[in-house]
């Protein structure tokens, strides 16, 4: 990988340079590392939007009409479509074939499908350094999107500027909890297939869920909108859109932005080190052959972990 | 926190020691590395099966079901149910209230809720930890009830030795996706909710996904059943019980059963060390202040994070 090379694409907009790097990023690739130093200090002026909710709600038909209208109004969008990860192939199931191909010929849009990690402790921290790569590609508006509705979904959504839920009516009961637990991470909720029956019932019961949340929900001055959409025939996305610009001009206008941006990374470097004390130091201080054996007489209850744990600690302070 | 009483207590299965040690863990309470040392060792007698599925599915009902069946066979049995977190009261949404009530007052079924983090990068390891208490207390079966079917779901699934995977009929176009990812870490398959229409398609759809399966998804030997459920009226149950057991004589008559366990212990050691990098070592390398500001330069876009991560791996060498 030609560094210099693939910093310059990435600052031309180039898919091809673009591409490249998320797949070194995936990769692990040392040098990933290297340009992401790059080009951290160039991204930051993007808006990113994060899409989720349960299977079935019609993500993807909003993510593509949303590309839709923002491209009739000049702006380049680029997509991470976070997808489960299989754990024969390693990688993503849906990938990019399937996914809001009438706009793969378009060079004003770029969509990438990223796989989670199949090992345990997985948030593909892989996503925040794509979008990074997208933000300092130029593209005015990022869109994350997952699959599914699980707590990895929901921290790789909370790192968007504006976290859009999409539900649709007649789910079930169980989709109570499931909702109860999105609400609170949602700017903008889109209730999708406005046609289905049972529309206006989860409408109302959104609307109440909204009304009772406690009052610290709303201290920062935010009240999520509550909009209905036929996503499949274009129908209320124009309204999803002012929604999604008013919430970036409110944050823009406020002090929350900038504070929330901070939480933000302060996230990330917890969670870059995290991965750091994972894949570089472990090496370092247990060696392939030493956790095999632990696991071996781990699993037949002949040693417990925890004491391996402190005595690994120790070990750090004799590394040169 | 007395030590020596809670592990007594684990050891007779009581309810309150049980309760008070998974709070600890929950906490993350110095105290419950230690308490985890001694009851570790007795633990790995359980069976521990993981339950998971679409929301929607009937995971609630078909856990109730199997805890009924299962204390026929004068079973005890441990239930951790896995909720989506709440932002802002910090603990789980569903919480134990509302759930399979009617065993509560039977010493022979403890039932616990537990959050998911709400933190970036953030698979429960307390749920481990908690599974590892519920078998040093002896219970014959160990239930991992998740909501949701994100990466994180299935991670904590894939720690149990059985993997059940819940699906019902109507669910969209969008839930294949799902049920791909799904089917791949599945020892049993259920339909549930077998009275609604669609069920046979859906059933001779699973078994052609299951027919196309690549060689290696059964290599080891054991062909996933599939199963139709009404857990609601209790049918269907005994066939999901028998091919648990079925699953679990399968695993301690072959070799399997033992090298998935090495795997999950590896899988553990590293994510145990995962949280120790983060919670113990991150503070002593990195004050809460420079860590602010880093994060107060790096949301100007003034500074990158990667390199001070670099530099925390240097700062390591000089813990004394």
């Amino acid at each position: 990988m030609d560094i210099d090379k693939i910093d310059r694409g990435i600052a031309e907009g180039a898919t091809r340079a673009i591409s490249s790097a998320i797949t070194a990023v995936e990769d692990g690739d040392p040098q990933a590392f290297e340009l992401l130093k790059r080009v951290f200090t160039r991204s930051g002026n993007s808006h990113v939007v994060g899409i989720t909710g349960p299977p079935g709600a019609g993500k993807s038909t909003l993510t593509d009409q949303l590309i839709e209208h923002a491209r009739k109004q000049g702006k380049r969008v680029g997509v991470i479509a976070v997808d489960p990860t299989s754990p024969f192939s390693g990688g993503a199931i849906l990938g990019d074939r399937v996914r809001m191909s009438k706009h793969f010929t378009d060079p004003g849009v770029f969509i990438r499908s990223m796989a989670t990690r199949g090992t345990l402790g997985g948030v593909s921290h892989g996503t925040y350094d794509a979008v990074t790569i997208l933000e300092a590609a130029g593209f005015d508006l990022v869109i994350i999107e997952t699959v599914g509705v699980g707590q990895d979904e929901i921290d790789i959504v909370n790192t968007a500027h504006t976290s859009v839920v999409v539900l649709v009516p007649g789910m079930g009961d169980e989709v109570q909890a499931i909702k109860a637990g999105i609400l609170e991470i949602g700017d903008v909720f889109v209730v999708n297939k406005a046609e289905r029956t049972g529309v206006n019932r989860l409408l109302t019961e959104l609307q109440m869920m909204l009304d009772l949340a406690p009052e610290e929900a709303w201290s920062d001055g935010w009240r999520p909108p509550l909009l209905k959409t036929t996503a499949s025939e274009g129908k209320g996305i124009e309204e999803v859109f002012e929604a999604l610009d008013g919430h970036i001009e409110f944050l823009r206008s406020s002090d929350l932005g900038r504070l929330k941006e901070v939480a933000r990374c302060r996230h990330r470097i917890r969670n870059l080190w995290k991965e750091q004390a994972m894949d570089r130091l472990l090496p370092r201080i247990l060696s392939e052959e030493e956790l095999q054996q632990a696991a071996e007489r781990m699993a037949l209850r002949e040693d417990e972990p925890y004491t391996l744990i402190e005595e690994l600690t120790r070990r750090l302070n004799g590394l040169g």
